[in-house]
C-alpha cells in the first residue's frame, strides 16, 4: 500500500465505482450504490431496435425484442453480485488494474426470464459445449479489438437461477447497469454476468476469447496458465463504526456499547458464521446471524456487541461456508489480483 | 500527473464517484451515472421521525416533515451540478484530496419548495445576513468533529431558484444524494447544496465553520485568506469519440467523418461559444450550440463536425460565456485544487 496509484489506474477509479461500505445497512442496495464496472464505455443502444439474437447450435434461432421477452413468465432474485477484482488494491506487490479495495460489492433485485427457459425454446442440439454471451460494449485490451464476451459451459448456463434481466430493483436497467438487458449470473464473480447483451450462441467447442483465456484467471506466476475465475469466495464486510475523518476515513467511536454490524457472503455454499475481532484478529467473538431473507444467492446480515473502551482498536471480520472456506488473514496474491478475500481490517480510535 | 496517487485517496476515488465521459450524451444524467461526493458518510435517515427546522433570526421558527414539504407548492428545475474539486488531480504539483480528473459533473430534475417561500412564511427578521444549512452528515475534519455545514448571504438564500428539494428525476431522493431532502443552489459549485439537510438558520453574522473558512477557498498560497468558491467557472466537455483500451482508457477512432458532441456550463453566465481543436489548441473551430432546452441552470449540448485522418491527435474543447470568461488552456494551481477548469484535452488515434 506503499505504493502509489497511477494516473491510469485512476482514470478508472474516477469511472467505475464501489458501494460505499456503510450502504451495508441495506438489504438490497438502492441503484447508484451498487458497485460498477464498466470495462469499455456504456454504450448507446436503442432499445427500439434491439434485439437478443440466440443462436449456434440449437434447433431454432431466436431473435427477441424486449417487449418479446418482457411477454415471457419472469422470475425476480436478490442477488449479491462481487467484481473479481475486490481487494486488489491491498495486494503487495501491486496489480496494475482497476484499484478496487473493498467496495466492489452490491445486492439487486434482478427480475428477467430464466435463461434455460430460453435456451429450451430455441431447442439446443447435440453436442453443445458452452453458452456465449455478447455484450454491445467494444473496446481494446490486450491490443486486441473486440466486444465484451464471456462464456459458460452448458451446465452451468441452464441452471435454473441463471437470469436474462431487463430489470432492477423494480425499475427498468439504468444504462450503467445493462440497458435493456444483461446476463445475472447468482454465485458468480460479476465478470460473467455480461452487460448490454446481444447475443446469447450455442458453442460445441469452449470460447478462447480474451475474458477467457487472458483475463479473469487466477496465476500464481506471470506465465502460468491458470484456473478460471467463476464463484464467489467466501467474504464478510462491516459497516465502520462510528464517523470518518474527511481524508484518512479513519473511525472515531464513543467509548460505550457498540453494536458493529455487516454482511457476508459465498457463490461456493451457504455462509455458516461470522466472527468479530476487536483486537487485529487475536481473538474471536461469534456474530449473530440474521434469518437468510432474501434467499440463496444473496449476503446475509451479521452483528456482534462490542464494549468500546477508550483506545486504538483494529476490528476484523471473518467468514465461514458450509463448504468449510475460510476468509483468510492475509491476501493471497496473484498475477490479476483476483479473488483477494482476506479479512476486512479498520483501526478506529474509541474516544472516552 | 507523474505522481502517485496515496492510499487515502484513492479510498475517496472509490467511494465516491465520476459521471463517465460517454454519459454527456443524457441531457438528464439518470440516477447512479451523477457524479457523488460525500464528505462523511451517507447518514441513516428516519423519513418519519425528519423534520426540517427553521430557526434563528425568524419570526416564526417552523418544523415541518417531509409531507408539509410536498403539500407546498413545488418547482422542478434542470440543474448541473459540479464539484469544486473538478480537475484537482490534473494540477502539478499534486494536491491531497478527492482525486477527481474531470468527471465530478452531472445534471438532474431537481423538484421541491423553493428556499424563499419557506423563509418568507418565517418571516426573515431585520439584521440577517446569511442562512445556515446544516446536514445530517457528521465526521472529523481539520482535526474538528463536525456537521456538514454551509451558509448563503440572505441575498443568495432568496434568489428564486434555490430549492429544498425531495425529489431528483421524478423519484425520491436516494439515499446518496441526501434523502429526504437538500439543499440545490443552482449555479453554484456542489459544495454548497447541502444534502441530508436537517436545519435552516437565518443568521445576524457570517457563518465562520470548517467548510466556509477552512475549505472551499481558493488560496494561491498556503496561508492565504483566500477567496470563497461560489459559482461554478465556465467548462466543457467532450464525449471521448471512438472505443477505448481498457486500462489507459486511450481512443481509437476510425477514419472518416465524425461528430464530436458535449456539454458546456457556466454558473456565471450563458454560455455562448463551444470550440473544438483537433491539433492540441493550435487551432479551433466552432462547434454548433444546440438549444437552451433545459432552462438555464443546466448544461447545453454542443456538435461540432471533424474529418479524422489517420495519426495522432490531440482533441481539445474550450468554452465561453456571456460574462467574457473563456476556458484557459493550462489549469491555474491554487492550494486546495478548486475550480480547474482548464480545456479538456482527450489524446486519439484514428486508425485508417
Amino acid at each position: 500500500m506503499g505504493q502509489g496509484v497511477s494516473h491510469e489506474e485512476l482514470q478508472l477509479a474516477a469511472r467505475n465505482h464501489g458501494m460505499p461500505l456503510e450502504a451495508l445497512r441495506f438489504d438490497v442496495t438502492p441503484v447508484g450504490l451498487h458497485y460498477l464496472l464498466t470495462h469499455y464505455d456504456i454504450p448507446e443502444v436503442d432499445a427500439g431496435s434491439w434485439r437478443l439474437e440466440v443462436d449456434g447450435l440449437v434447433e431454432q434461432s431466436l431473435s427477441l425484442s424486449l417487449d418479446d421477452l418482457r411477454a415471457r413468465p419472469s422470475v425476480e432474485t436478490a442477488v449479491t453480485l462481487e467484481c473479481a477484482g475486490n481487494g486488489r488494491a491491498l495486494l503487495d506487490p501491486h496489480v496494475v488494474s482497476q484499484p478496487w479495495l473493498l467496495e466492489a460489492v452490491g445486492t439487486a433485485r434482478w427480475q428477467g426470464v430464466p435463461l434455460a427457459s430460453i435456451l429450451e425454446e430455441a431447442g439446443v442440439r447435440d453436442g453443445a459445449a458452452e453458452v456465449l454471451f455478447t455484450g454491445l460494449d467494444r473496446g481494446v485490451e490486450g491490443g486486441e479489438e473486440q466486444s465484451y464476451a464471456r462464456s459458460l459451459s452448458l451446465e452451468e448456463a441452464l441452471r435454473g437461477e441463471v437470469l436474462l434481466a431487463y430489470a432492477v430493483n423494480g425499475s427498468d436497467l439504468p444504462p450503467q447497469h445493462g440497458f435493456p438487458l444483461r446476463l445475472v449470473v447468482p454465485g458468480w464473480y460479476g465478470m460473467t454476468s455480461v452487460k448490454w447483451l446481444a447475443r446469447v450462441t450455442v458453442l460445441d467447442t469452449p470460447f478462447d476469447g480474451y475474458q477467457m483465456q487472458q483475463a479473469y484467471r487466477l496465476r500464481h506466476e506471470e506465465g502460468d496458465e491458470g484456473e478460471p475465475l467463476s464463484r464467489m469466495q467466501v467474504r464478510s464486510l462491516m459497516v465502520p463504526p462510528g464517523i470518518p475523518e474527511f481524508l484518512s476515513r479513519s473511525r472515531v467511536v464513543e467509548a460505550g456499547a457498540c453494536v458493529v454490524r455487516g454482511r457476508a457472503w459465498s457463490g461456493e455454499a451457504e455462509v455458516t458464521q461470522v466472527e468479530l475481532s476487536t483486537d487485529g484478529g487475536a481473538t474471536w467473538a461469534d456474530a449473530a446471524l440474521e434469518d437468510v431473507s432474501l434467499g440463496t444467492w444473496a449476503w446475509r446480515g451479521w452483528s456482534c456487541s462490542w464494549r468500546a473502551t477508550a483506545g486504538e482498536h483494529e476490528l476484523c471480520c471473518r467468514a465461514s461456508d458450509a463448504a468449510g472456506n475460510v476468509q483468510p488473514l492475509e491476501p493471497v496474491w496473484n498475477v490479476g489480483g483476483y479473488a483477494n478475500n482476506a479479512v476486512q481490517r479498520v483501526p478506529v480510535t474509541v474516544t472516552a
